[in-house]
């Protein structure tokens, strides 16, 4: 074939840096707001809020953030219960440029102290249910650092620590309009995330823009999602940033509903009442729904697709799913992968097999 | 954040080349055989072939191609009606790095010879449907090409024009294992897909791997596309390569059932036989098939989603479709967006609008 140069009727083959669009996940939300404005993207407790308002509070972080002079390749912490304030900041803080580096809430003081001095964060975002343990980080991180408390009104405990709540941060920046830039090289970073250290420190894993958008795809296209998926938030997002779900939420449109403490009283309240589609978890979880009384299982009467990473689950907390007309899927990843790389698929010849 | 040079712990920032994947659509043939085996690929009258013979098939073309010297940048011509050879073409011309190029079969003699000779056509795979045309194109040329033909058993009209046919083509490479490379660069060609010209002589338009990648999974996402999925092919894949279709088939692992012909009776009678899922079709066709004799939408029960482009289909077109239970979706697009770009999303407001 001709090249382009020596071939004007032959257009489009080579990189244009004008026409070339990065791959972000950010790029999802921006789309998400614009088709489905009205569409619910978060339910907390007595909280909703539609795609529109969710693109516009994560803008407000992300003007906010540039105000208080932190901007490409910054680290910003989070210890944070899956709430919206964690969604929310995995659109927000990548929108100015920065990184997001969520942090293990079960971790001790010296481990998160090394996690906030080796991710060389600018500011932290932390929950007041987490204070006792991060005023000790904070206090051995040896280094003064910027410090926002979320003060989730449907979760009273904990001291407040930092300067100001998430609340008051975002109405920083209600005068300014935040002008989105999306990320001209889709492999800068968008977070940080550390293994637990099993060996040693913890070790930083970086995503970049282009591979959780990959992997938000994948999420989408391998569990068959769309814009009527409810997605329950039992696997924490601070652990692969949720296996990559809050930008798989965007790209589909879905539903997130959120869930502070993992408790199968709570999860089967929130299936019931929300009519919630899927959830991730781990086997450990399956298995606390598995034995949950009856009563607390009564009247959910919709199908729920669950995966479930590492372990496989025991064969009886399998067939205790199915008799429930819920469909479990089995997958695989790892930190450094974003999440799931690998997963079960269904075999129709599998369906003329008994249980066992 | 510390930069990856100066920082042992933080991995995975940089574009490793070592680690680095293209997308290309032709990993998406390789996971549907790998994954889904004994799915039914390919439905061509009394042909079905599933995803690992129509692997194994596609690497004999490629392997063939190659043995033919044909490799690297070189463009394979191809003038043909939807049939298996061509959808198998869009995987086995690339595996040896060849560039597909798929012709308008309605094109004149003149027309089709400036394509050859502006494309730089080393191979052309035709039809005999189309042998009296391309006979005369081949003759305005003025040089020679290696010609093979698509002997169709269902289809026996028609002049051999080439050395041998297409099946012999590929026993070239029966006994030789074709070791498949996919591309080191997401942005090498793929297609070479020219315009109809109407403002002179036509224009090429190249596809590249990424761009072919990223349709198909937009397509996949936008029409929540499965396994279970059966795609029809009104749609001619000469057309913007289908619209992306045949790599958008590969990645749901989809089956895909192919018509010589767009007439309302074929068309009414595969989606009857077959249990057609999807198919993409213009304004002009879908009026053809409400039009059609009651007799031959009998039996038609199960849903049908179709896809048009390009000018709205008249309401009373729509409201046909509605009355049979078919959802119409509208996209438009053009060749230089690789098919269908923006697509009308359904919103549930409208579910409550009366159908006028």
């Amino acid at each position: 074939m001709k090249t382009t140069a020596e071939n004007p009727y032959t257009i489009g083959l080579e990189r244009d840096p004008a026409n070339f669009i990065a791959l972000s996940p950010l790029t999802f939300l921006e789309r998400a707001a614009s088709v489905w404005p009205e569409r619910t993207a978060i339910v907390h407790g007595t909280i909703r809020r539609d795609w529109a308002e969710t693109y516009r509070r994560c803008r407000m972080l992300a003007g906010a953030l540039r105000g208080r002079g932190i901007g490409n390749g910054d680290t910003v912490a989070m210890i944070a219960a899956n709430t919206p304030e964690l969604f929310e900041a995995h659109f927000g803080v990548p929108l100015c440029g920065a990184v997001l580096n969520t942090i293990n809430t079960r971790l001790d003081a010296d481990t998160i102290a090394f996690i906030l001095g080796h991710g060389d964060a600018k500011l932290l975002i932390t929950d007041r249910e987490f204070s006792s343990t991060v005023k000790k980080a904070l206090a051995r991180l040896g280094r003064a650092i910027q410090v926002i408390d979320i003060d989730d009104p449907q979760f009273g405990e904990g001291d407040l620590l930092g300067e100001k709540d998430y609340e008051a941060l975002l109405q920083e920046a209600a005068h300014t309009e935040f002008s989105v830039a999306m990320p001209e090289d889709e492999w800068q970073a968008i977070s940080l995330n550390y293994t637990s250290g099993t060996t040693g420190n913890p070790k930083g894993v970086v995503y970049h823009h282009r591979g959780a958008y990959l992997n938000a795809v994948s999420n989408a296209l391998s569990w068959h999602l769309d814009e009527d998926t409810t997605y329950l938030w039992t696997l924490p997002m601070f652990h692969c940033n949720g296996w990559c779900f809050p930008w798989t939420m965007a790209l589909v449109a879905g539903t997130s509903v959120f869930l502070r403490h993992t408790r199968a009283e709570r999860i089967l309240a929130a299936i019931r009442t929300e009519a919630v589609t899927h959830f991730c978890a781990a086997s450990v979880v399956l298995n606390m729904i598995n034995n949950a009384a009856p009563e607390l299982k009564a009247g959910i009467r919709h199908g729920v697709k669950v995966m479930t990473g590492g372990a496989p689950p025991p064969a009886s907390v399998i067939a205790g799913m199915e008799r429930m007309g819920w469909d479990v899927t089995h997958a695989y990843g790892l930190t450094e992968s974003y999440g799931p790389v690998v997963q079960c698929v269904w075999r129709d010849s599998w369906n003329a097999l008994d249980l066992d």
